[in-house]
């Protein structure tokens, strides 16, 4: 039942939507993604003096999307949708923000308590009088739930959802019906901030787990270390570069921790994806009598269709709530802990050498007379072309394998859904990357599309102009869904698509002349001859340049994750 | 567990994905809509040896939008997305059909039994090795749920989903392993088609039924008929159309029956909807002893607003599963049979006339010098214009209660979401409505969509073109989002979209100049010009006309809803 709580009883009584988006800015959120419905209009109007900016994107989807790209560069994101309609709309973004470890805090406008409980037969319901369905729908993709259909509970349930958001780094779902919204509840809770650390470690098990990693590692002949999307999304970064630092020793990277270390750093090799690892890498990683493998994701596409060839008893695995060494399980042991307590305690240590990894371009295309951009040409020249802090995307695609290819300079942020791998994603994605990288100090984000994937969420490109935000895009226009017939259907009508003349669609968008400019590029020459002017690299307006490629080629690695893809299909 | 099914033992061996394209060709399905990936692929394959078509849709959202429009028109529709990515994104366009009656088959490509028993990390999964979350997800918006992991049971299971589908109206959800996909089993078994006729009605009880319902019909001074979307939906259509002409009876319909009956009938008197209804129309409805209420959903929107004034004393509902007379109930009762024999045994009855129903102006628009579009002239104008058998979209927004405005000629077949009212819908809705009535005989297709809900799923005219099917689009261009500011926030940002070139959109879709003509309207005498033109109405290719509309402006019973529903969010 909603009491309404006296507004004389409380110190500094505030709305309930109020101190929702109060505890979103003290957690980081600046923007708010979403669509407006009539379930949430009211509480949009609270937006602006909570110091909070409203996105408005095309479509629901696209706001997951984009809000799932804004948390991966800000570090949280909030997406604001109504009931039914615009929730479900969003599920499959929230489905990989879960999968791929983002943290979006999902606010659905509901209709009012009192219509609820009425079972009124409402537009966006089923028409059965069930109000849960939806959320029941969200349930298994959020980490919590927070049904705020009691003002007395709602900063409760707000604070504890945030917090879960924030830790446990995955999407949680609070629901506000319309009345709930404007209810009073105590403001002065406000300022006690909410406690975002981890909760520690037991210290003795934390000492006990560091001994026995020392004690590996200290007598391992050449370890190495190995970084995987969960350092990034569970925080650890920090620890990890110190570590890399002090250990001195040789450092890769999986395809989903790409950005996760500095890879202009002496001791950094490279990607390592079993048989699809970038040259050299490979063999250094899998003779390694010791791999410390931090926030590893093991997944096919991750692997190179599970190429892996490490051995479990060579293996040392942190992750965010336990450790493994060998076959020993530590439970309930946060990584964190465990490795700013072994860059304390480490010995000095004499590491082997790390490959050389760099951009120049793979000998068979140094002196080629090839004039159309093949994968094996683009990618270590996107890598010189990078600039330190970019923010990159890839979409699922040939893009995806393509970036394993290219070494990042100092401080890049990878964005890409290896694991989900859910097409369109890019667009969404870089429209709230590039807004976060646009209030954290302006940025450059670059994004790699493939024309398939492009078409899914093209209208997204639409919320950039409105926006003001200078992305530079690049959709690779290579006639289909190239990945697709690497896996099968290789002359298939189904791999095919309608042609776009993509570059001509911003401008249908109403961006006008100073906020646009198009571009097609054919040939080699003509990618370096815009990768060397200035003015473009500088991205002073949005840019969008087709890139023609041929259809049928591939990265290497691509090729290699499709062909195992198709035979487990088969199995 | 997969046992494979020795091909000797089978007369005539098929592969399970097949028995299934067969099914749906006999049910009469000729197009399919989703879009690939790796875990349907090879099921796309066989197709075009059932008989199939593959639409190949932007978006899985928009195929579900897509497969709901055919369904509408056709009777019945499939859609093929893949596992996780693809399923969940069409899950909103599911619900919609799921709220509104629609009946489509939705086939979701899996992972292989062996892979899933193996829990692997594959993409497309929430890398938790649970490969039962998403069909969970879809089990509360679908009448039939079909796992296809085992080849023994395919036949059945999938026999049993379209007749439930086709039956009940609303979508199955079938999953389909890649491995099982091309086991064999009985292919023997088409020779006996399905069953998709109604559970005829105990005939003691329908007559009982139906002798109650005659001695209040024979008792009525003036009895009316009020037909609403469950008549259309559940397939009552000819025994309604029968029983209007054998009673002479005033015959109405609410906003969700709109094209159940044929308007150009003499006994068809107007829109019924409490304070929203045509004029003349409330008053003879509530002031009649006798509503046969067909098919009603008495939903907010429906209703405008539950403004209904129809005592329960004064009414006799039929449903797909019971009638209702005054307060007694008739469980299990189909109304079907009833109103069949209904027809059979009625008494010649004295019906009162039907209020005069027509698209003429209204006399505040015949003599008016205002030269702008507004809603009280344009949607009359519109019912000048219509032709018979021409298929009319409405998209939630003004559009959607302008066209409660518009009287049909006959045979005309009107989609809207009334209840579920996902905005967006109607673009991707156009496609498979236009694509099915191409099919079944080339009728116009004709979509009004407002342009914030066009930015949602826009590329679907790619589509269109790509299939060359030539709607005719009218985007009503009001600078956002009209009907919210109805409801709320006048003049809010949030209100507001990023103004686009909508007619020059199909061309960026690759549309020839003989593909694809875009108009700019502004006046009434530009419409009125544009409608007399037979090239323009004959529709020989896909038209977009950009209706420039005056922002704050909306039809009547829009305002009423609007503020019906602005106040109950309140409560
Ligand atoms: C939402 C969604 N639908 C379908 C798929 C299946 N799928 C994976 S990649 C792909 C094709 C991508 O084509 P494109 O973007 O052109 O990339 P490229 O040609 O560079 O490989 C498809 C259809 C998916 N991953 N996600
Ligand atoms: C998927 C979805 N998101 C949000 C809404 C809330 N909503 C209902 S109508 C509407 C605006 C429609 O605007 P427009 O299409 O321009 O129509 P008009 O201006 O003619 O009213 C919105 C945002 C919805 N119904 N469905
Ligand atoms: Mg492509
Ligand atoms: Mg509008």
């Amino acid at each position: 039942m909603t009491t309404d709580i006296a507004t004389r009883e409380l110190r500094e009584p505030i709305d309930v939507v109020e101190y929702l988006y109060r505890r979103l800015y003290e957690v980081g959120v600046r923007s708010v993604h979403g669509l407006p419905g009539d379930y949430n209009l009211v509480a949009l109007d609270s937006l602006p003096k909570c110091g909070l900016k409203w996105v408005g994107n095309c479509n629901e989807l696209n706001a997951g999307y984009a809000a799932d790209g804004y948390a991966r560069v800000n570090g949280i994101s909030a997406l604001i949708t109504t009931f039914g309609v615009g929730e479900l709309s969003a599920l499959n973004a929230i489905a990989g923000a879960y999968s791929e470890f983002v943290p979006i805090v999902h606010i659905v406008g509901q209709p009012s308590t009192k219509s609820q409980r009425d079972g009124m037969l409402l537009h966006h319901t089923l028409g059965n009088g069930d109000f849960n369905v939806f959320a029941n729908m969200s349930a298994g993709i959020s980490c919590a739930m927070a049904k705020l259909n009691d003002p007395h509970e709602a900063p409760t349930l707000i604070d504890n959802a945030i917090r879960e958001c924030w830790i446990r780094s995955r999407p949680v779902y609070i629901t506000l019906p319309t009345d709930v919204a404007v209810k009073k509840v105590e403001g002065a809770r406000l300022k006690t901030p909410l406690d975002l650390s981890f909760p520690p470690n037991d210290p003795e098990r934390e000492d006990y787990v560091v001994d026995v990693v020392l004690k590996y590692l200290h007598a391992a002949k050449n370890p190495v270390i190995l970084v995987d999307a969960c350092a990034i999304r569970h925080r650890v970064l920090d620890e990890v570069h110190d570590f890399v630092v002090a250990s001195g020793l040789p450092t890769f990277v999986a395809p989903m921790g790409k950005g996760a270390v500095d890879e202009s750093h002496e001791n950094y090799g490279g990607v390592y994806a079993g048989d699809g690892s970038n040259a050299g890498v490979r063999e250094q990683v899998e003779s390694s009598d010791l791999i410390l493998s931090i926030g590893a994701i093991k997944s096919d596409f991750n692997t190179a269709g599970f190429t892996y060839r490490i051995g479990q008893l060579n293996t040392i695995d942190f992750h965010s709530n336990y450790v493994r060494v060998r076959y020993s399980e530590y439970p309930n042991t946060n990584m964190k802990g465990v490795l700013r307590k072994i860059i304390q305690k480490m010995n000095k240590l004499t590491p082997s050498p790390s490959p050389s990894v760099s951009n120049q371009l793979p000998d068979s295309e140094k002196d080629s007379s090839e004039e159309k951009i093949t994968h094996s040409w683009l990618w270590p020249s996107v890598g010189q072309w990078l600039k330190p802090n970019d923010v990159v995307i890839t979409e699922t695609g040939t893009a995806n394998f393509g970036i394993w290819e290219t070494r990042f300079p100092k401080g890049v942020t990878a964005i890409s859904q290896v694991l989900w791998g859910s097409i369109g994603y890019s667009v969404g994605s870089c429209q709230g990357a590039a807004l976060a990288a646009k209030e954290l100090g302006n940025h450059r984000t670059i994004l790699f599309v493939g024309d398939g994937s492009f078409q899914l969420t093209a209208q997204e490109v639409s919320t950039m102009i409105k926006h003001k935000l200078n992305p530079i895009i690049f959709v690779i226009c290579n006639e289909g869904y190239e990945i697709e017939r690497h896996i099968h259907g290789w002359s298939a009508d189904y791999n095919e698509i309608q042609p776009w003349s993509f570059k001509d669609i911003p401008v249908t968008y109403g961006a006008t002349e100073e906020e646009y400019k198009g571009y097609q590029v054919k040939t080699r020459e003509e990618l370096t001859a815009l990768f060397a002017d200035e003015t473009f690299s500088s991205a002073p307006c949005l840019q969008l340049v087709e890139l023609h490629m041929p259809r049928g080629d591939a990265p290497l690695a691509l090729k290699m994750t499709a062909t195992a893809a198709a035979s487990r299909n088969k199995e």
